[in-house]
């Protein structure tokens, strides 16, 4: 079962991910990251990519689209915050993109 | 090059399409529609296909997706508001669900 990060996981895991251009907003304790392309092929390409993995890990992203920029929110709603998945999640978008 | 819509195409064009669930905002001169899906898959595939004739029409939309819903704004931003793209691209995203 899904579990919320423990404060050790986020003093490990966060701070790559928050030096790689994802921010955390602590309210509804999720990240957040908006990623720029340089066309709309570009950006639905990335999108679809993220798609089927997130469907493979039954984990799925809030976005949105607009051009070619895309705008990723990941948090866990069945535990109220950040757990692992997201942050799996934030790492693999990162690694599609690079 | 795209136009602005006159008022007769809006008479004659719009009353469907709001007919169809989609909605006016008169402020933005966008129209916005709300699509729920069964699942993920349906959701995105879904937007797949459409992005596929949006690229294809060089006529992008703005929309979000959250797991099994698709939030979509037409507008164009050239004109400043709607233009027969939109009510194109509207049109066949009724169709890619009917």
């Amino acid at each position: 079962m899904t579990e919320k990060l423990t404060q050790p996981e986020r003093d490990s895991d966060l701070p790559t991910l928050l030096d790689n251009g994802w921010t955390h907003d602590a309210d509804r304790d999720a990240i957040a990251k908006t990623f720029e392309f340089g066309n709309f092929i570009d950006a639905f390409g990335f999108m679809t990519r993220a798609a089927i993995w997130a469907e493979k890990w039954n984990h799925h992203p809030e976005w949105s689209n607009v051009y070619k920029t895309v705008e990723v929110t990941l948090t866990t709603h069945d535990v109220g915050g950040l757990s692992t998945l997201d942050l799996k999640l934030a790492r693999k978008m990162d690694q599609l993109i690079g």
